[in-house]
């Protein structure tokens, strides 16, 4: 059985005709693009818009139109995977590197749907290295910053030097020893000067879609 | 008599042999550069970190030795101007598009004087528009935000097309129709994903140079 393919198949349950459709990043909703794709083929008509380049690419190869920001007033439902998502439904996003895309879409779409396979359901947030996406200028100063927070940041590399984001930022991947109040942390990492945004997404998700213990389809709603 | 020069001249009694020095962008701090210059041919020592490309020039013709964050534990003392100033010492920066470098190099020195002709003097923050530096991916949903926050963003225009700044961001000048509480808007402006960080400089400065009425130079510390 294929855990990411179960889940990621059964967010296009919440894609109707005519829709405009965030498109997230990741090896879950890679399934749900690819079924997207499907469905276009047998004549749904929706637009998407891609959260990354590699996104983007996938999309055109499935068939999917897509559409840019400055064409659409909203995004109806944005469809994407977790690293982490808490019992609360709280997330920690970005290990693909496209967490700032991601949370933009997210925040704009009516409905945001995360499919997440098990391994990704926990307690409490923290055991992922939280993505913390920073402009490269400086970074040695907000690596500090993100010491004195309690993190314990590693820059992100890609083929020995540092990974760029498709904002053309750098990557910290922040341990905490844990994570006690996510909302505080948010906001103390965004006022930190240097830092973009944060792989937290407190408060966001709708729905997750994932599988419970007897790996049956399990639908959870934020209350 | 030239205001700008009056104070910009005065920054350098806060400069000291062998320091590493914060060198901030626009028409006040332009007289502190080049008097830091003059200072360097008579035999001064320093280094000079700059927060824009245009300081970064201006800094070399002068003569005033460059290093970068890589290369330094710490900024002992940054001078740069501002847009606004209050009572309280809190500015409004940006004006020259630089809020974001000059924002993490403020941050990083142990003090950062502020250098500001009578005119940038006000009681309260607000009459200069606000700049807001974003990611252009979804610049259109930004706005929204902000005006959502209650803003009316300009987006900054330079020969017809989007201004960039050094980090290859946009701004979007925003005003407000006023700024109660500069701390709330700071922490509101930086939790909008897409924001990367705002021109309010909140409980930063340590000194500011200015003239008083009688047009001396009068030095406004931090309580």
């Amino acid at each position: 059985m294929n855990e990411k393919k179960e889940v990621g198949e059964k967010a296009v349950d919440y894609v109707e005709e005519g829709m405009v459709v965030g498109l997230g990043t990741g090896s879950t909703v890679f399934y749900t693009i690819s079924k997207l794709g499907n469905l276009v083929q047998q004549g749904l008509s929706i637009k998407g818009i891609p959260t990354s380049k590699q996104t983007e690419k996938l999309a055109i190869e499935v068939g999917i139109p897509l559409v840019s920001f400055h064409e659409i007033n909203q995004i109806d439902v944005a469809i994407d995977g977790a690293d982490e998502v808490s019992r609360d439904l709280d997330l920690i996003k970005g290990g693909g590197g496209a967490l700032l895309r991601e949370k933009i879409i997210a925040k704009a779409a009516k409905a945001f749907i995360v499919v997440a396979d098990p391994h990704k359901m926990v307690d409490k947030l923290g055991s992922f290295p939280l993505p913390v996406e920073v402009v490269p200028f400086g970074f040695e100063m907000t690596m500090k910053y993100l010491q004195e927070l309690g993190g314990s940041p590693q820059l992100r590399q890609k083929d020995g030097i540092p990974f760029r984001t498709d904002n053309g930022n750098y990557i910290f991947d922040c341990s905490f020893p844990e994570i006690t109040s996510p909302e505080d942390l948010e906001k103390d990492l965004n006022l930190i000067p240097g830092v973009v945004d944060n792989g937290l997404f407190i408060g966001m998700a709708d729905k997750v879609i994932t599988l419970n213990g007897d790996k049956n389809i399990s639908i959870n709603v934020r209350k």
